[in-house]
């Protein structure tokens, strides 16, 4: 095999921390920035370099932010008495398309998942209770995916908001069972929202 | 619509460099290494910062290279008397694999392509002429794709080497009509070297 370059060898290799970015895929990915995008590139470079350093979470929310709170939570027009708990920021942006919330976030940042090891503390409940019992806070709509894990982790943190004597509803079943809040129409979503449910 | 920080949506934007990545992919791929692999990102960052400034051409074979002479141009254990023409650097690696061949490369970086508006001059043929008419060269050998602008672009240079007074061969017809090199498998690319045929 012809010896390649080091910097293209790791950049191949770097290529690979991407999602869903094979060996072939990672070549091909750098054959191309090479020959036809080299200005993309730098950029890329730039943009990873700068993102990774600048994005942290919001203190309240915990979406990605640059400042200290997000500039959800710090709109004094949205509704303080709704909190919204979802997995991740694309799907609180989802929820955000179908203009039919206008409360806050909380955005877990993942499932419960025990077989991948993903407890309570990885999803950051322990903000999400001193989040919720504010005192402004009078219903929790959970909007996990309606997937196994989703449910579990929606039935998990329902069941502990309720024991803290919190008013907790779901997002209705107008989104088809199995189905991931991100891959799902806002039409479906904006029903879903309307017709949530007490639990 | 919740408004993200700026850097995360300049590296979401900057994702879309890279090919087959649309909006959705990009937005996936920055939550991702936000969330789970900062540090392949900042590597990922450096790596493409590196090799952009670093990679370049090679003054003889075209093909990437840090250094002005490529490795394998540089390898004075090759037959110099062979000279091995292809599309891409990926195409020369599949070559390579098959160990059935063990003279030069020139890799044109590219092929004829009229309709994208690509010439002979971006597909460095004047170099390719230089190359081969350097004394040593016996014989061309023709391995681009077996697309049809793979063929056109075998057909233009081999016309163009033979009216030169070189001897010019094709890999032979083992590779499967309109498949591509980086996907077949390196058995058939074997028999095709082996069988070439003279034009």
């Amino acid at each position: 095999m012809p010896k390649f370059t080091s910097s293209l060898d790791t950049l191949t290799e770097a290529l690979r921390c991407l999602p869903g970015v094979g060996p072939k895929s990672a070549q091909r990915m750098a054959y191309h920035l090479l020959q036809h995008d080299r200005d993309g590139a730098q950029q890329l470079g730039r943009a990873l370099t700068d993102a990774m350093q600048q994005v942290r979470h919001c203190q309240l929310c915990n979406t990605f932010t640059e400042s200290e709170i997000c500039s959800t939570c710090s709109d004094s027009e949205r509704d303080a008495t709704l909190l919204c708990v979802v997995e991740t920021p694309a799907d609180q942006m989802m929820i955000e398309q179908t203009l039919t919330f206008k409360g806050m976030y909380f955005v877990l940042m993942g499932r419960l998942s025990p077989l991948d090891g993903i407890g309570p503390r990885d999803i950051h409940l322990e903000r999400l209770i001193e989040r919720a019992a504010n005192g402004a806070v009078k219903e929790v709509v959970l909007a996990t995916n309606f997937t196994s894990e989703g449910e579990a982790t929606a039935h998990y943190i329902g069941e502990m908001l309720k024991a803290r004597g919190l008013s907790v509803s779901r997002l209705a079943r107008g989104v088809p069972v199995g189905g991931e809040l991100e891959y799902v129409d806002a039409g479906t979503i904006a029903r879903a929202m309307l017709d949530r449910r007490a639990t």
